[in-house]
């Protein structure tokens, strides 16, 4: 049956493309995607697919009901753009000014479908059942898969999988990873609130600017001492702002920026670790602070039986060359979330473009995927979730 | 004759008022004062006293010659306002929006013309020949000392006498000191160049927050161990930005800020100990810089004799009550330059308003004098102009 | 065969305890372990198996060859002991005062000449050869290992495993790992050399103390902002020492540490940002310096295809309950000299005593080990031994 | 009257070499004075003045009654010596191994009692009374002026005036100052006390050098931020200990230093600032510290009055050229505690031996003075003695 699955997808391959290509050139920002979410309830419905909207915001989830018993088994893409000017110079680029598919979500989305096409087609084989969920909001915390969770879209829902085009590495590539993948990233913001006054009379003040200075320097030694070195983490001050004229002292300064870890103990430790040298800190300066900690999503963790499963079936599709371990990515994915609820795997799928100038990265105004991609990653997702039922 | 100034000063007092309140209400901007030069100049030459205008700029110089020989003393006011909003509740409020007095200009000018005057109606009896130096633009580097000077203002004068209005003293105080009284103002601006990237990659970068953070802390070194406990001397970093998405690495960071010191030879030092730790800072994270260091004026340094002769004329006055040594001021004056040409001394003449309310700072767009304080400083600058003949 | 081999281990156990326990009673340091090395000779000379001593130093080789053609297997045992008193109250404790085996190498070598014993008799069926590798020195930089193999004790082998009884694991536990495992573990030393003074003259001094400060507070720089979050690393200053009368400003600081990485570009790296960040901060306060890196032993990597055949053939062990993957740890270990010649792996056998009050950490005067462990130790080597062949 | 004094000083200057040179063969450390007490006190005995020992330890106190009414005037001499080994190739080199008067109180004292002895002769002609404190115990806190004070010394004196032979300006010169003249000299010790660990584990250690390094920087800000710049102060961490071996987490640090401010007020702030800077940074850090301030002497502060009056009454002697204000001197003297009680001033006279080679600095093992000097400063201080009565 695999084959059949393998025949079918190659034989979709041109409406693939069509499909990501209509949705490159219309994308629409996260929580704002209501034509794309349109779109593809359209398209189950042509097909008389079972199919939701408005599931936990614009998402939408389909299902499609194999003859035999088996598990249930879901597959995800998301499919909101970002707010960046396209600036590709090809036929389908898109026609919304300041917005654009950077990241692959269109051709996440064009998988789906025609994966969700084809195993409806092979219904009458099919042990299990099979839930496509797309996902509105990946790109903006809090993301849509929370809410779609908390709307039922895992409701019955054995196992996930799920995949992400991957422009940093060739065409034909697998990229695996068992336990912790992505990271989870939070948000911080601290403002200092010193004593302001003549830049010539420091005594009457209490420096801001020393103040966060300092801080910066000391938050230093919760990665260089406090979490251990096997434990990845990142701790960065993207911003400090302070500005006054030049013979000023600053009576205010605003820290942001953005922590990065890979399990929820170091998660928790580092942000309490910051209250610390935040409080001491402001505390030997005689200043005040707001210190304000934002969770963004989870980090991924996949699950090792399922990773398992990619590997051995990623090798039945013949246009992959190569299945190899990735070092943990320190973005985040709300994918995480999925994967506290079920067991599964998340994976990269090579899509670097073949000619060397279009090799951007990904959030990159001239980002773009090789269009092969999508049908690797059609094809291993279908290898996966055919193969997990034996399990 | 000291008792006929003095009571001729008095005669005249209403008119010292009504001229500072004329010019209250008519303030203009450093390098803009072309009305109030022409308001000067037209009041000598009504007077039949010699004047010229356009002095190194908006300049004004007027001068009496005694009959019997003697030194040649310049006494100096500045005559230009502030960029602030007069927010007082007076008859005499500016009339210029954004224009204001704030700094005591005005009553500086009245004080010197109404001196001038009398001191030409006693020219028969005089020794010596008087200088009276309306100076433009204090309020703004490069000003107008500099140039007034190189234009010639002080050919031929032995030696000089200033005073400020002091709006934080009571009126009836006289402040003096020998040696460095108000500091050298510089500016400087440092651009840090890192390199940024994404929040989570720090390895990839060279993050500029960091390394002016450390820079900020390295820089307290300065005062704190270089230079001599017995020198006073501040470096203020005032401003600090970097400003950035909350998941970004900094590439740049501007601080600006002030130096202040009170001799040719700490100010000197100050700058190259700035360029060695930017430097050394900068080699540590692999990161480059911009270092522009902007010289103010330099640090006003009154000469012993002549505040000398100040201390003891100062008594003469009936209405000092109190003469007192002032610690250093860590803000700049351009009259700096005139002592670093010849002898003299600068010094403050209590102003304070009587009702509490009043009490502003310079510089607030509340401020006001008391004045009354016009008349002391005028009597103050005579006795010292009349008495330093016979030293 | 396999069967064999264990069942032969079994009748040996106690010979095997008897060994651990006489060699656990006569420890001798690092470099000086003529008595062991003799002792380990002469029981393979008893037993007619072909044997070399002064391998490198104290090192001995012995060879057994099997009868049917096969890989070259080397497995190895290191044999010295620890500057420590031992404070444990058992019949076998040390007879030399302040000399330990704190480590478990008694039981490595015990393990080993039974495991050779036992292969030497099932010669006849045996595929391959087997090198017993009994390495003096692991203990104290730079090691044993080094001088063993360039007096060529891995010539002709084709793959090596080694394994260290650790007591901190459950004794049935088999802690393996890919790639990285166990750290470089580097030395340094920097010297800080400003200018001394009074304590009062901060001005005419170079204070070493804060510029020291200062380079301790950069250097966490290196871990928290130079490495990839994703390599472990460890920059740590152990030992700072500027010793002075309290009214005196220190001319010199010195100090001393110890560089942890897992790969050679990190651990390269690392030593170079610690030049640059040194020079710089040094730069910054007119202050030279000395800075000395010493290398200890190269991080143990082990390889994954061997890492493969331990996770499968230890399942073949009755005793083992458990194969897990450790994190890397952060201490150091010579056997990376051989993994550099040759493919291979090494791996932790649980050995933590039964009694709770034993669980005593490496290195500490009532160390002790689960000696059953030792079995487990003999069985799991055999295993991996035997079947690397077919691999 | 004084000119008399000026011959009679004259006629016992060999007679004050010779004392001073028998002193400086028989120096006695601090507190441990007691035949230099003892040879005062014969000194004394023998002329019929009256005399008493043992004044507050080792003090002694003489007194001139004069004839005529008047103020009672103390003049001050300290007496104790170093534990320094004098290597100075002289005939009246130190017979006492490793003690030393290398600060010039032997000369002190043989100047003053030259001068009581005179001032005795011509007590028929003197107005008021003279009390001579011989004061031990200036070298070494917490000093003998504060227990002779406790014991009745200053009982009855109006005014008070001392002087220290000053190596480093030349013969001729006195140098005075109004106000604070030397500093108050106070000590701090701070333990960090963190956790200590294996060099490799961070994570599991509170590391007690990162955090004592972050305090040495932090506490730079105390002076260059918190002080007023116009205000001396001086901060010095002068020792910092914690030593360990290379591989290990420090988990102490002892820092030692001292604090220099010249009023009060500072000094009280600078203590509180540390306390909060140490508190918070600890915090931080999560370690505890021990924290001990301990108060030297406080400073001198020069009364402006008498402080006139020895300008004046300096000019009286011939062999003074040269008569000049002192920057502030950031060392400690006791002489601040009589100062605390009576008006008064302290002076340097200018002691520079005149071939180079004997320039040293006080406390040097080559230190000496111009014996000359020592005329000067009796002169001075009989000129200042005599000439306050007429205040």
């Amino acid at each position: 049956m695999l084959n059949n699955l393998f025949t079918k997808l190659e034989g979709y391959y041109d409406e693939m493309v069509s499909i990501r290509r209509y949705l490159h050139q219309h994308p629409e920002l996260s929580f704002q995607e209501y034509n794309t979410a349109r779109f593809i309830q359209d398209y189950y419905e042509k097909l008389n697919i079972e199919v939701k909207g408005e599931v936990g915001g614009n998402g939408v989830v389909a299902k499609v009901y194999g003859k035999k018993p088996g598990k249930t088994v879901a597959l995800r893409a998301d499919f909101d753009a970002l707010p960046i000017q396209d600036e590709k110079d090809v036929p389908y680029k898109s026609l919304v000014p300041g917005v654009m598919h950077a990241c692959g979500h269109d051709g996440h989305t064009a998988t789906l479908l025609i994966l969700a096409k084809t195993l409806n087609e092979l219904r009458d084989e099919l042990e299990g059942n099979y839930v496509f969920i797309h996902q509105h909001a990946e790109e903006y915390a809090p993301g849509g898969a929370a809410s779609m969770i908390e709307a039922g879209c895992l409701e019955g829902v054995d196992v996930i999988f799920g995949t992400h085009l991957w422009a940093s590495e060739q065409t034909g590539t697998i990229q695996f990873r068992t336990g912790p993948m992505m990271a989870a990233a939070d948000r911080f913001e601290i403002e200092i609130q010193g004593k302001g006054g003549h830049g010539a009379q420091p005594h009457k003040t209490r420096d801001a600017i020393v103040t966060a200075s300092q801080l910066v320097v000391n938050l230093q030694q919760i990665v260089s001492r406090k979490v251990s070195p096997v434990n990845a983490a990142v701790v960065t001050v993207a911003s400090f702002i302070a500005e006054n004229a030049f013979n000023v002292i600053a009576d205010k300064a605003k820290l942001t920026g953005t922590v990065r870890t890979f399990n929820e103990e170091v998660r928790q430790f580092i942000e309490e670790e910051m209250q610390r040298i935040i409080h001491g800190t402001c505390y030997a300066s005689d200043s005040s602070y707001q210190f304000d900690y934002f969770r963004g999503y989870p980090p991924v963790v996949n699950h090792e039986k399922e990773t398992g499963i990619l590997i051995r079936c990623a090798q039945f599709v013949p246009e992959v060359k190569n299945i190899v371990e990735t070092e943990p990515e320190m973005g985040g994915e709300d994918f995480a979330y999925y994967l506290e609820k079920v067991p599964g795997t998340f994976f990269f799928t090579g899509a670097k473009p073949i000619r060397k100038e279009d090799g951007y990265p990904h959030h990159h105004p001239k980002f773009d995927i090789d269009e092969k991609a999508m049908l690797i990653a059609a094809k291993t997702l279908g290898s996966v979730a055919l193969n997990v039922q034996g399990e």
